[in-house]
């Protein structure tokens, strides 16, 4: 398995691989909001197209990635602005039925990627999806219907059964983004999957160590999957419980947390700025269901001085993490 | 068992149940937002009468219904504006204790539905409960104690034990609307109770198939029992994580999303437009948690063309539906 | 173990123990929102110093209290307003290793109170832990990076193992407010913490009964621990669903709940005026999930008359939770 694509070390270079798109969005995301300003809705935005590889991987995992051969757990993060289409043709390199499943974005039934509609690829067959978005559209007493824009997520919804249950467990997931016009855009990104007892399919220490520079804006895009509940917990910082993570001026109601829910098919995302208030050094985020986080539902966010270099301490904080969290996984493995 | 009035056809008519309220529901509801300009509490909205007979089902199941002969499970959707006050006289036909127990509104202790207070229908006992509801009144600090407007419900708190576990189980719930003035009202209401494995105390696919028109406007009402932690899942349709989900305008704070966790006691409620974006189809809803998908927790939601058509292929996936969750609920149950 | 400081009769005599900041708070409080007045964020806010000490209690349960013999569980509660900085020397007076860790507030590595950190007490020996907090700080977009404010808590995180898994079992545990500027003080605190399937390390009929007089203005702060999710439930009140539990203005978009997910490590507050719209009675509390309340996760609060007085029907209310609740929970056991 190659360097999972879930941590981003150049936000630019990662969007570049989303076809033609990387300049225009940089471009769209300076223009300011743009709400108000756009025609009919089909005319907004413009069409990408993204061929994915669905793969398997060593150890019985499978993964989604956009060349062959680079396939991840999790898949790369999709980005889109509201009024974009996504064109996604998904290579089926695997012998197993599968499909990808978009979580809110439009569709219409044949890009469902559910079976219930016919909508998923047999082994080795290649087929397109298309996945469209629109902004808020006005409606009466001065509401909105709800645009696109969200921190979502897409996964695998055909192998083993209807609802994709061999496919999510085995790592056919992944996250997609939908910004407004005039969102900030991060300079790193890293996502992370509760999926059973597992973080990205993996337990400490082999959870991934995040890293960023000191006050470097960073996306967490959280994602949950399987049958097990649970709370995200990440050290040291906090984010306003609304769309973004930030709070849209004094009068923004939100509550401001650092533990949320993440359960079966949900997601969020939030910016924080790295060691913000706490400073470089090195965060443990976590399950924060006992029994989860002692099981290896654990992972490391290093961030590093504002040069780069390593902090005081962080060093001995990496060496007892692995520690620490292999002694424990061995005794939780010994005990089940 | 009567066909659940879960899906109503007509709002209209629905509304015309409870009392003599449907036109004033339908006038308040073009009116406009009247706060501010109301009188002191007392003095506002409309006191409605309305009987409920609690009556026992076959299969061991209980419902309560608007006249005699009519329980369902779930219950009828009832509906009130903040102001107004709901006199429930509660017939209990039975031979179980039960009572029922309204979330949101304003209630003294005798009307709590809770053995705690004596509150509650020995077994052919009558008894009437009053519901009372309220906008909401300044505080200081420019702020405002919440009214009573939301997407609440109503459940047995007496059967089986002091909180009603009997008869929660075995179908005693149903929701309860608070609009405020000046709320859309919906073309069609939809409600979802997830309560153990199941939807509406039925496994795919036997779960309701909910129908309308493309873009008529849809509210879902959806409602967490028992003792299991679910998430509820809609595809290619999204609502605002807040009061009403819709958008208050393009500074609304409030996340978008298409899963939710949906746990005992907790209810939420949303309006989509019935296939906007996705367009005319078959759509699954489902519990997100893999295991309970499987085991049944799915249904269908199907999108007309906007004359009442069958759009392409929907009679497949309405087959498919029917096989695959008869298959999997079947297999389920041989492993357990 | 003495009476527990989760229900502070007096808010004020609480605030004073915290260092010297009650007349300070008391005074910030009536000031009106500072945001955007107040200089460079270091200079914000006063320093207090507060000396906490771990102390074993009898079966085999753990506290924190702000002075010798004085722990109880849960801790006491500790607040602050945004700009404001906390010294916590901790006193270890037991023979564990354990510490104190914060959700919410700044600290640097040395005062995250995890093992990973280094940062933690060993029996007997004393430290210092320092939390800062600040207000919410301009971004890019008119959007604010948040501050500190919240409903949060705090927790030891070093006994047992490297998630305080030991000590948050057995009671190391509170409530931590950070306030803005202009915030409502309240009349009463409740403090109600979901730990497993008890409340405040307690089941019924043991669990606290709260007490206020009507409308009095009453500060819940709910906060879960453990393995297990809980929804927490409240009769005849409700609360918005965002920071404060009241509504920001007219135009506040967010849900209106009386039942919420309460899940380790998550922690919220609201403020309700004791009885309003239902009036003085003894109202129950318990987790809606119907086996955790059956099995004793219940308790009362008790809305006397505004003149302290009790109200018709209270006593007897009363009597009959501690008799039903010793009987389930009997049975509970029993059917272990």
């Amino acid at each position: 398995m190659d360097d999972a694509p879930h941590q981003s070390t150049s936000a630019l270079s990662r969007r570049a691989l989303i076809g033609a798109g990387a300049l225009g969005l940089a471009t769209a995301g300076g223009m300011g909001a743009a709400i108000g300003t756009s025609p009919a809705r089909a005319a907004t935005g413009a069409t990408r197209k993204v061929t994915i590889y669905a793969e398997a991987l060593p150890g019985n995992q499978y993964g989604y990635g956009l060349a062959p051969g680079q396939a991840t757990v999790p898949g790369p993060v999709l980005e889109m602005y509201e009024g974009d289409t996504l064109e996604i043709t998904l290579v089926n390199t695997t012998s197993q039925r599968l499909s990808i499943h978009p979580h809110g974005v439009d569709y219409d039934t044949g890009s469902d990627g559910a079976p219930l509609n016919g909508s998923f690829n047999n082994p080795g067959e290649t087929r397109t999806y298309v996945w469209r978005s629109h902004e808020m559209t006005a409606a009466a007493g001065r509401r909105f219907m709800p645009g696109s824009a969200g921190y979502w997520h897409y996964h695998d919804h055909a192998m083993g059964d209807d609802h994709g249950t061999a496919g999510i467990a085995r790592g056919l997931y992944g996250a997609l983004i939908v910004r407004r016009r005039g969102d900030i855009l991060p300079d790193k990104q890293f996502t992370v999957v509760f999926n059973e007892m597992m973080i990205n399919n993996k337990t400490a220490p082999n959870t991934p160590m995040f890293e960023a520079n000191h006050l470097q804006r960073v996306e967490w895009l959280a994602i949950g999957h399987g049958n097990l509940f649970h709370t995200f917990h990440l050290h040291a910082h906090r984010w306003a419980d609304n769309r973004t993570g930030m709070l849209e001026g004094p009068s923004d109601p939100s509550p401001v947390i650092d533990n949320k829910d993440l359960n079966p098919g949900s997601s969020f995302g939030f910016q924080v700025l790295a060691g913000e208030g706490g400073g470089p050094g090195v965060w443990m985020y976590h399950c924060h269901v006992q029994q989860h986080s002692q099981a290896g539902m654990s992972g490391l966010f290093l961030v590093r001085n504002a040069d780069g270099s390593m902090p005081p301490g962080a060093e001995e904080a990496i060496h007892r993490f692995q520690g620490h969290a292999a002694k424990a996984t061995s005794e939780h493995s010994a005990h089940q």
